[in-house]
């Protein structure tokens, strides 16, 4: 029977660590760094909503959450977070805050911050 | 024998969809509004960074790049990508754009844009 | 006696407006368009910092600095807001909030927040 | 006869220089940190059209517009950049890309990119 194939999240980080060990391009990879990386990326993604509701270019759009998703796991790597792990929290702690029976109808969220 | 567990990307796109579901959010999630939040989720990161090279509360750190995650695991939902496979693609265009035999050591890519 | 050259963040709103009006782009310019531009503008700016302390190219930050300033303008404009009167505001009440002999030496607001 | 009031910009200009000197700040404005700073400030305005057309906050809208006005402001002194020449030479060159005469009726800007 073959192996399951490893997780995703798991499969990248070690393909973008190989990918970065390979050029040593380790240097570069500062949290501080990845972070403004990351940012900028999201940024590239948003422009392609700029002025219209629906983006223009799919594969663009495409490639840009590419770039995020890269970025992401990359700066999780460099901080040694379990991106998976803080994710399934976070719902958690949503669930929590935003109760499924109060939230239901209403936009709170959505008009106080 | 128990079934793999499945990979965490589509464990949590599923609970999103149903956590949004429960609550009726749906009608808050445009592609346009998920792409501002990303960005601003990116941006709360960052801002961990803006002023140090090392952010100081890690539990932070932490929440924040689960709501990236989040935020972008909703938006390639809502726009029928499979983000995995975006990544993967990605990591084989970037390592034709970037040899290993000519990039290591350059920091081309760092020092041009 | 010529008169005086009226304030630069009044010219430059006015330049604006009539640009917009000659083009008829008016109808793209919401506040929300207007503050993602902003937003993905900063980002653009941001980029040439992303591996370096010292951009490289001082004119593409040059024009940067400039987009992002137009659209801030444009934006308050949009949403009548006196941007120079909300400036002086904000510095009394940043002056108010870090008193100079407490703040001094001290880098609180850097280290917390 | 009254001396003219300076321009804003440069009025802005001097009382933030006045104002990181007072509290010994400059050690933390590198152009860097400013950029990061000024990208976090704007996505912080952008949070307020997260999931609306209109931010219900117009108080707030106007301090995080002052707060982007402030950074931009303390970023181009750092860099020694003239804003409002930037600004106005920005104009200039966005005329010559998109002719009234062709740019109008058209959102081809808009639409492609």
């Amino acid at each position: 029977m073959p192996a399951p194939r490893p997780d995703a999240l798991i499969e990248l980080r070690d393909e973008l660590r190989h990918f970065a060990d390979e050029r040593d391009w380790d240097q570069f990879h500062s949290a501080k760094n990845l972070a403004i990386a990351l940012s900028v990326e999201a940024a590239e993604l948003l422009e392609h909503f700029q002025w219209t509701e629906t983006a223009a270019d799919s594969a663009k759009v495409r490639a840009e959450l590419a770039d995020v998703l890269l970025y992401l796991i990359r700066l999780a790597d460099k901080l040694n977070i379990d991106l998976a792990a803080a994710g399934r929290e976070k719902i958690v702690l949503n669930a929590r805050k935003y109760p499924a029976d109060q939230a239901r109808g209403s936009s709170k969220k959505y008009t106080e911050y």
